[in-house]
Parts: structure tokens; sequence; C-alpha cells
């Protein structure tokens, strides 16, 4: 097996991550943090496989012209497809419509994990990772959907995002709706060009409006120029189109009063409905520096039926560039009331809001928010003979550090003392335990305090500083070690806490 | 979308299983105990991605005639084979192969996740299921081996599983390779052979002596009786190899005594190396109570090349037939020098332990050791008018008694009064809000235990009673919302912990 000319090639698949200890633990106490406010406002876990029979996962993502049209699928030996999900919302509509007669209604729930796309790898772009979603099933009502924003303001205050740091920003897909049919763009026969329409819009943050109109219109070439990258076909709007698209996505509030677009009943229901997502989330107390009306938002995905929210962190971070920007998006969501429908045959509102935890993370980390490891790498016990007899006594001394609650493990390796002490270093290790011939016949163990012996060789100069630190080791009797070691690492945390 | 004659079936891919509240928070604190077990050892966490090269991840699955060779796969859009993880084992040696330079060594490590078995499922048998395994990479000392089996024995008890109700058995792959040998069964020629004969074994339990005589010589008909079920071909070893194989794999000690097989150098490294674990775990503490040396355990992976492990749970237990039986197997592992090799073309000793989640919880389950959920229910606020300005009021009750860490929701159907209790009764909701015109116009509201409220017209038969007990609905000022609710729900504690 060892042959190197048939040796296999050790490699990551393109775009896929392994995750260290510290980005394990940083994201699982983020996530606690997470559920615990989803708790708090009354969601319940649930959470379905991440394979599901393709036609049940639908097709609603933004690469479909990609091939396998974004998602890994795989045949069954029954023949049916299966596919890995690419979201998180797609199996709970699933799940939810199975399931409908169980389930309280609304129901509200919450759930993470990991989902996967078919896309081409780039940087900071995985084709798998996580998500963090919570969905409320079972009412029309938008206070429904002025819960997911509340909720989402909070989620970002308690991972420590200050207020002015973060906004969510809410519109309703309605009033662009209403601006399209008022075009000319209703119906059916239509809905390729939408989807043209709502993507472009969802990029007039990294291209301006000058180039979402190109894509509203005749389209647009990736590099900015005529023949520069690929050409991105666009909508086919006229000028009137195209500008009556931009003022209704307008920030600015005054441009949209100028324009006469929407005056149909699916803008008025579109504004209406914002109206009262604000009265609720202000009589809640929520101001606008922390949920925002605002008609640029409008998400670039097709099955969105009404509210659409996007949570945005404000703080301007070093991008990989080394240029300062807006970090931008860290999740989102909507109303997705046809989802569950497709389903049920009967109409089954739902809205929900789904977290990026690989990009919030990356984000806490260059707000110096995440929370990093404070767990204590273990105490390594030498291994200085390696008769049966002596390994044994090494293994009771790791037992009963560990019977104690006390971090700890017997050196494994097969190399000297120095070695030894080298992988304690390197594993960061608080303690090492010590025991060779001399001490073992005296019934002794000497303990070394890593810690104190790094700081002691780094910043000791003088005698006096010597005489006054804590001693770097120790000899003691051997059935003093638990004891002497809990004293070390306590002085230790002392330090610690004393903010070295 | 609504169409009923076009909708899509929802239903769940066949293996595949949705879990509900009560199990995912039953398996979060399951794995917390273990993760903290681990850590306590010295183990780091470290996790790869649920996809790899399908070269990476080798072909060592028990299933390997079926379809796909027991793994879901697809191919990359530049025609690389990529596959869904079957185990932990394979992505942690293709991690470890890659990043060797930077890891300390000895490198313990743990990790848990998904796998995938593109299998036929059946009851209790999944195609995605969840494992939590330690490996210790880097070192070829049985006393990493050792280690494994103390921490599966201390995983055990940190469950709650007695001291008795299981064991962790103990055997090295080499006793049974040196006695293979000796048959004539050595070499590459006859790999494929000696699987055979390693799946024979391990169905010792379920078949006894007798079947497995069988699959180790001519074959064996699944039904028990020729012609019923299919045909399982055999080794094809002869009576005299048939009977040396199975004294080496005997229980009985004196069995393996009065036999002469495995004089050879390989079964002598095998007894010897199974001795020395043997007095590492017995001068830690561990007594064969826990740790048992047992010649019958050898694992069905061919991958395994030297001491291999088992943690049975020896409680019995009623199986879905209502049959009082052994539960058997929740986890087990053992050394596997050859799967980092495979990468590096040098010899990279590694040896680990796999612990089955599902299967585990199911175990803890029928125990009554499980951990169920002791989450509260959430305080509903009843909507009983639904103006804006109405709605606005619930929504501050909600968010005052959410700032105070309260788990609560606002009503968000559209029915009742009496849809609404039924709503929270549903839930298990331990107290509802209301709040309709009157009260609202005398600053009030009223508060319902739902939890006395049910156990009062349950049991309480007469007056002195009623009299005595908590009132079930209190009406308070506006302002004393959230001090009233915090009262009942203490009074609520108390008498869960008095175990009502």
């Amino acid at each position: 097996m060892a042959d190197k000319s048939e040796k296999t090639k050790a490699r990551l698949p393109r775009g896929f991550a392994d995750r260290s200890a510290d980005d394990i633990r940083a994201v699982e106490k983020m996530m606690a943090t997470i559920r615990s406010v989803y708790e708090l406002y009354g969601f319940e876990p649930v959470d379905q496989p991440l394979i599901e029979y393709t036609d049940a996962l639908g097709k609603f993502l933004p690469d479909q012209d990609r091939p396998n049209e974004g998602v890994f699928s795989f045949q069954d030996d029954d023949d049916q497809w299966l596919s890995l999900r690419y979201d998180l919302t797609a199996p709970t509509a699933r799940f939810v419509a199975e399931n409908f007669e169980k389930l309280p209604k609304p129901y509200r729930s919450y759930r993470s994990g990991w989902v996967f796309r078919n896309e081409k790898p780039g940087p900071g772009r995985f084709r798998q990772f996580m998500q963090f979603d919570a969905d409320t099933i079972g009412t029309p009502g938008v206070a429904a959907d002025a819960e997911m924003a509340m909720m989402m303001a909070d989620v970002m205050e308690a991972l420590g995002i200050k207020r002015g740091d973060y906004v969510i920003r809410v519109n309703n897909r309605k009033v662009l709706d209403g601006v399209l049919e008022a075009i000319g763009l209703g119906g059916d026969e239509n809905s390729g060009r939408r989807l043209t329409v709502l993507r472009a819009i969802d990029k007039l943050d990294k291209l301006g409006p000058e180039g979402v109109k190109l894509l509203l219109g005749p389209g647009r070439w990736d590099g900015g120029k005529e023949g520069e990258g690929d050409f991105a076909k666009g909508a086919g709007l006229n000028d009137v189109q195209a500008e009556a698209v931009l003022l209704a996505t307008a920030k600015n509030e005054q441009a949209r009063q100028d324009s006469n677009v929407g005056a149909n009943a699916i803008y008025q229901e579109g504004v209406s409905e914002l109206s009262t997502i604000e009265a609720l989330v202000r009589a809640a107390g929520y101001g606008e520096d922390r949920i925002a009306m605002d008609r640029s938002v409008v998400r670039g995905l097709e099955y969105y039926t009404g509210p659409v929210f996007e949570a945005e962190l404000l703080a301007e971070i070093p991008n990989e560039d080394g240029q300062i920007v807006r970090f931008g998006s860290v999740g989102g969501g909507g109303r997705y009331d046809g989802l569950v429908s497709r389903f049920r045959g009967e109409p089954v509102p739902a809205t929900g809001f789904s977290i990026g935890v690989s990009r919030l993370m990356t984000a806490l980390k260059n707000l110096g928010k995440l929370d990093m490891s404070d767990v204590i790498a273990p105490v390594v016990v030498l291994v200085m003979d390696r008769d049966i007899e002596s390994l044994g006594r090494y293994q009771k001394m790791v037992s009963e550090l560990r019977a104690a609650g006390i971090r700890s493990e017997m050196y494994l390796g097969g190399a000297g003392m120095k070695a030894q002490l080298k992988y304690a270093d390197r594993r960061g290790s608080p303690v090492a335990i010590i025991q060779g011939g001399d001490e073992r016949a005296k019934g002794e163990l000497q303990i070394k305090d890593l810690i104190e012996g790094a700081r002691m060789s780094a910043e000791i100069s003088d005698n006096a500083e010597w005489r006054a630190a804590r001693p770097a080791q120790v000899t003691v009797a051997e059935g003093e070690l638990v004891g002497e070691v809990r004293k070390i690492l306590a002085a230790q945390a002392e330090e610690r806490a004393r903010g070295k």
C-alpha cells in the first residue's frame, strides 16, 4: 500500500474546505447564540436530511444555466433523481407539506445545516456552506414578517454587533411586481424576463444604476466594456420601462414620488403591507437604525411573493484586497407563499430568514467579535521509560488527572525528552509531568509550568524578578500530582484573567 | 402553482429521516457529553467536507457488489468523480495526509457528522446517519489503542450507562491474520477470501458457529435452508481450515489452547500486543468488567491492521418485535495503518474509534437514560383585536417578555380565542396573555396559568381544594406583565422539581 509509484493524491475537492479547531469552536458558540434568540421567539428545532428527491427541491437557483442546474444530483437505483439540498427552505417546504396535519399552525421552526451548490468555486465562494434558518408557516399576516425582521435584529445584537453597525432592510416584492405589471411584464409568459429584472436590481450595490440599466435593457459585458468578459443577456426593457423599474427601487423617496409608477392594486398592496410592518416593528421599539424600509431590496430568488428582508453589516471592514468596504449582506429571506402550496394544492403562506453562517463568521472575525477558543490545551505526561510497567504508571497518572476533570494526555510518540517538550509546546500545553527512574525511586515526580517557563525565559532579566516569579518547575510526591497541577492551572487562569 | 392536477408529491426519499425537536435536543446533549470526554483526553475538533474525490475515499465498504459500490457518486464538470463520504475515517486520512507537516504528531482529533451509504434501506437502516469519531494518528504504539478503549469506556459511563451494562471488547486483527497465513490464505491473491472470512466471523453473534462455518466453507442460504432467501458465497475453506479459524476466534480460552493454530510470527505479535493493551488498561484501573480481551471481535472492514475494538451494550432491551435481546454494538474501531499511507508513500500508523450516534441514541432511549427535552414552551400572547394599533400593542408585550429572557410569541394565526387557546395547549405553553377591549380600557391584562388550569380541570373535585390551589387566572396592570409571568413560571418550575 505504501508504494510511492501508485499512491493516491491527497487533495480537497475544488470549492470545499476543512475546518480547524478554532473555527469549529467559534461557529459552535455563534450558533448557540443564534439558537437562543430563535428559541426566545418560540421557534422549535427540526431538521431534514441532506438529500431530497430532485423534483421536491424545485428549480429556484439563480445559476440554472450551468450543467446540472447548480445542484449535485444522482439517480437512485429505482431511477428516481436525488439531489443534495441547495438551501434549507425547499426541504422545509417538503417537510411541512408532508406533515401538515400534525403540526401546530402557524408553525415556527428553525434548522441549521450544510447546503451545496454545484457552482464554479472562487475565492470565498464555496460549494458546501452552512445556513441557519427560521421559518413561520401557515400565516398570511405580515406580523410574521415583522417578527422575522425583529428576530434578525436581535440576533445581530446578541452576537455583539453594535447598534449602528448593522441594519435589517425590508421591502415587498409586490411593489416591484406591481410596476412590472404596469409596464407590461405581467403574466406567466414573462416570468423569465421578470427574473432577469430581479437579478439585475439585486446587483445595484455592485454595479450602480448605470450597470443595472444595461442589464434591464440590451445586456452587459462583465468587464464593463464591449467585448470584455462574458456577455450577460439583458431583460430587453426599453428606456421608459427601465427607468420605471429603477425609480420603483430607488432608495430616495422623492425620486419615487416624482414617478407615476405603480398605481395598480398589487403595487398598493405591497406599499400597504410595508407600512403595516413598519408600524409593528416601531410599536415593539425597533427604530430606523435597526429595521429600515428600503425599496432597493429585492433578493435574487424567484420564489418570494411578498415582504423580503436583508441583514446588512454596515461596519467597514478590509476586504481581501485590503480595501475598506461595507461588509454587506450576512443573511436574508422573505415570504414564499408558493413553495409549500406546490405540494398541497391549496394556499399555504410562509415566510422565513436564512443566515449565512460562514459569511457571518468571517464578518465577526473581522469585527473582533468572534468568541475565539478559550479551551485550555491538555497537560502532557512525558514518557521517560518505555517498558510496559512504566507505561502503565504514566497511564495511571493521566487517568488520575482526567478523573479530576483535568484535560490531559500521555505522550504517544516515540522520541526523547526534548522532542516531547517541543510537542507540548506546539500543543500549547499548560503543564508537563516528568518522572524518570530517579524520581520514581523516591516516589516523586516533576511538574513543569510551561506558561511560566516560557514567560521567564522571554522576559525575566534580573535576579530579583526571578526570585519573585512562580517557580516554573516543582518536585512533589506522587500523591500530590492532582492537587499541584490544579494549583498551577488556577494560577495561570488568574494571570489570564488579569489580562496579560 | 396551487393547481391540484400538477402538484408535486411531498415525500422523503427512501432511507432518509426528518428529525423532531426532541430528537435534535437529545442528540445535542448526548454529543456534548461525548465531546467533553474526548476533550478531557486531549483530542481536538477538526472536520472535513461531506464530499471527497472518489479515489481519495477508497473502496472499503462491505457492500461493494451493489451498483455504485455502496456510495453516492457524481461527476464534477472537470470529469473527476466525487462521492459523499461513507464514514469519517477516509476523509480524516485524506486530511492528515494533505496537512501532515503542519500537524502535531501524534495527532489526536475528533469529529462528528453525517455519513451516507447507498444501500438498500430497511427498518432502522438509514442511508444517512451520524457518526462521532476520535482518531490518533502518527504513533505505532498500542498505548494509543489502549487509550481508545479507555476513552470509549469513559464515554459510556459519562452517558449514564452503568458499569456492567456495557463492555469494550478488544482483539487484534493480527491474531486472525496469523491463522489465515498458517492455513494458506496469506498473500495478495487471497485478499478477497480473507475479507469473506472476516465478514463471516463478524456474524458470529447473529448466526452462531454453525452458520459461520457455512460462510467459511461452501456458502450459506440467507433463509437458513437450501433454496431459502439469497445464497451468500462462502470463503471456500475446507473443514480443517474452517475449524482453525473458528478456534482462533473462540471466546473460550481452553478451546484456543487445545488447537495448534498460530505458532507463526504475526500471530504471536498480535497476542503480545493484546497483552500490552491489557496491562496498560489494568494499570489505569479499568477492570475486565469494563474492557475485556475477546478473540471473537474482528470487525467487518478490510482496512484494520492491528487492534480492533467494539463497544457493546449488554443491557437487555426489547427489540422491534418485542423480544428481549442484548442491544449489541454501538460503536467500534481499530488500527488502520494503511489508510494515511495510501497517500503518503511512507508508513503513517493510525487508530480510531467511531460511535454510531443514532444507534446509541436509540439505546439510551430504551434504557431511559436519554436526557429528553426540558425546554419550556413559549408564553403565548393572544390576539383579540386585529387592527394595526392593537397588533402593535400585543407585539410590544411579547418584546417586553423576550427582553426579560422569557420565551414567548404573539399568536400569528387567524382564528378566535378558543382556537388560540387550543394552539397554546398544543404547543404545551405554560402561560397565555389576554387583553381584549375592556381590559385595555382599564390598562389591564389577564394572565392564564395553563398548567395549573389543566390540572384544576382534571383533578380538583371539591371546593376546599379549589380555594387552596393557585389561581389559574389573574388580572394585573399592564406594567406588571413581566413580573407576574415570572412568578407563575417560577411556581410551575417548583412544582416540576417537586416531581409532579
